[in-house]
């Protein structure tokens, strides 16, 4: 299952809206089929491990890191395909909670006669799975907030210089993090300041993640990076009903898909964004900032994952903040994350917490 | 030799203004003296590692983290007491840098017929002896920068409230590392914020160091922790000539000692500051903030070791900075600090760095 699990970690932030699934075959002690799922979404991995296995799946076991689905989609149901491959057993991770799926796919397999094994290495599998679920069951995507700071907390000099606070090996460790993500998001004044292309680079020709901008009033220049490369990779804007229809006319023929989304106190609402990135179909979605950004979404509590990466170096008071204003009275409000994870990455500290139960 | 060192380090706040020695006697395969330097900086490791091996010593090889003194102060020399011991071979992992030993310690032991060994360890003993190197050198003591911060870098709501940013597990290592410091120095603005003891806790009965409080004016409640415990634990405060005479008798009464220190631009100079501590003794200060005076002695490039933790929890761009401000116009003109260690620790994050070379 461990290997099956990394198999399905192959397909992360390539697979949306469709799970990213591993799939391992084992007639005796030999592995006769490996799949996972692909680009876009299809095949499943159950299906690619089957054709990998041809005839030898009859009487094997398979390991799926989800329930294999039941219904009629894009794709014949993969329970159905386990059951005429002559598959013996099924060992799954979790059941799914598409419910379409949930508990059918499983019921459909004993029904055939296969034995089936369920919570086997469950809580990798619904980590690995959370964005799938958390679409599937409140319609937005599983939120990473990543933070690359000063010692001090700090995105920026206050004139705005953050090139380079941390290294090249924390640097390309945020490109791996893009490549697992379905997009990569940033908020305008980021998108102003950086200018960044928010493409995975040194990785070879990979499918690129979405780049989502959180604006407003459409006010990033049309002569950005993204702008001006919207046509190569998708950028999706995200803008008030107050933008002004001159930009999104800009915006449109640049080739960028305008996202219109609901303003609260004159900011664009965290929980309408992220429920119109859930109906496009995103699942994972890679925060990079900057602060206000940051702080809308750990206010409305909608930050799932949080990576930091720490810097040897002070930029002082002055600086830009790494997070905005939050307006807590009393510490015990503070969003707390739990440590999943800490080491060095090249010269920083890179740090992992999840949301506190 | 590594066991010497972790000998020493037991000494390690408690010797000062004399380094914390340790010293391993082996006669054939067997350890007969162990021995370090005790409170106050008398007996030296030697002479305790000599006396629990008595005739033993004769023909044996000793161990010490740095080289024996040669000079008689108000012990004998060491030097002199491994010859009279009959020791036939000395392994040194540093020479002394103080111009009263330095290298005549060697030359006696030598004189005498010894086998002399130097270089054993020497990074790691340089590392234990920093801070009476610094201050034979340059008349300061090694300045170790504590700061507990949120994921944001912030070290308490805009309100003031710190209580409790970080978990046991942290706080219990703080109190660790102060008792491995000569001193625990803060600014006036955490004395009044935070109200703080500053003693070392839960460790049974130990030397307490010194504690030293940064503030120009005098201008920490004569009711505080600090000044009512005074005469139990050392404090000394550091004041500008500008604070209120009235001021400066109070906490003379309460048992305090003032330390003059000179200003500029209406701070107490950093420099002089760490001069005085010098002068008085001190090899190694453990500085707990505020965001002032760790920003100072930033600026001033007198932070030789950075110690972090950080807490899984946001506090937002309102809350307290843990550097205040530098000053900086470029990125590459921030002080930057190489990363020696990183782990978790219980629910935070710990990270220590050094200065970059």
């Amino acid at each position: 299952m461990a290997h099956a699990l990394s198999l399905g970690r192959r397909g992360m932030g390539r697979t949306w809206p469709n799970p990213a699934v591993g799939c391992v075959i084992v007639q005796g002690d030999v592995i006769v089929g490996r799949g996972w799922t692909q680009a876009g979404g299809r095949p499943h991995a159950e299906t690619e491990a089957l054709a990998m296995a041809g005839d030898r799946a009859r009487g094997a076991t398979a390991y799926v890191t989800l329930e294999p689905c039941a219904h009629h989609g894009r794709t014949p149901p993969c329970a159905q395909a386990l059951i005429d491959a002559g598959v013996a057993r099924v060992v799954a991770a979790v059941q799914d909670s598409d419910p379409r799926v949930s508990g059918q796919g499983f019921a459909m397999l004993r029904d055939a006669g296969i034995e089936v094994t369920t919570g086997v290495l469950s809580e990798e599998a619904a980590r690995d799975h959370a964005g799938f679920f958390l679409r599937t069951e409140q319609g937005r995507p599983w939120v990473t907030l990543k933070l690359a700071t000063s010692f001090d907390g700090r995105i920026a000099t206050a004139a705005g210089h953050s090139k380079w606070i941390t290294g090249p090996e924390a640097r390309r460790e945020v490109h791996a993090m893009r490549l697992r993500h379905d997009a990569v998001l940033v908020g305008a004044g980021t998108a102003r300041a950086d200018d960044p292309s928010l493409t995975v680079r040194d990785f070879g020709n990979v499918q690129q993640p979405v780049r989502v901008v959180a604006s407003r009033l459409l006010d990033v220049p049309l002569m950005s990076q993204l702008a001006q490369t919207a046509k190569d990779v998708p950028v999706w804007i995200c803008h008030g009903h107050d933008a002004a229809p001159a930009l999104r006319e800009a915006w449109d023929s640049v080739g960028a898909a305008l996202v219109p989304i609901e303003t609260e106190a004159g900011q664009l609402d965290p929980v309408s964004l992220l429920q119109r990135l859930g109906e496009r179909g995103l699942t994972r979605v890679f925060c990079e900032g900057g602060g206000s950004l940051a702080a809308s979404l750990l206010l409305a509590d909608l930050v799932d994952e949080l990576i930091g990466f720490t810097a040897g170096l002070a930029i002082g008071a002055e600086g830009q903040p790494s997070v905005g204003v939050l307006g807590l009275s009393r510490l015990d409000e503070a969003p707390r994350y739990r440590l999943i994870e800490t080491r060095a990455c090249g010269r920083d500290v890179m740090h992992r917490w999840v949301r506190s139960a």
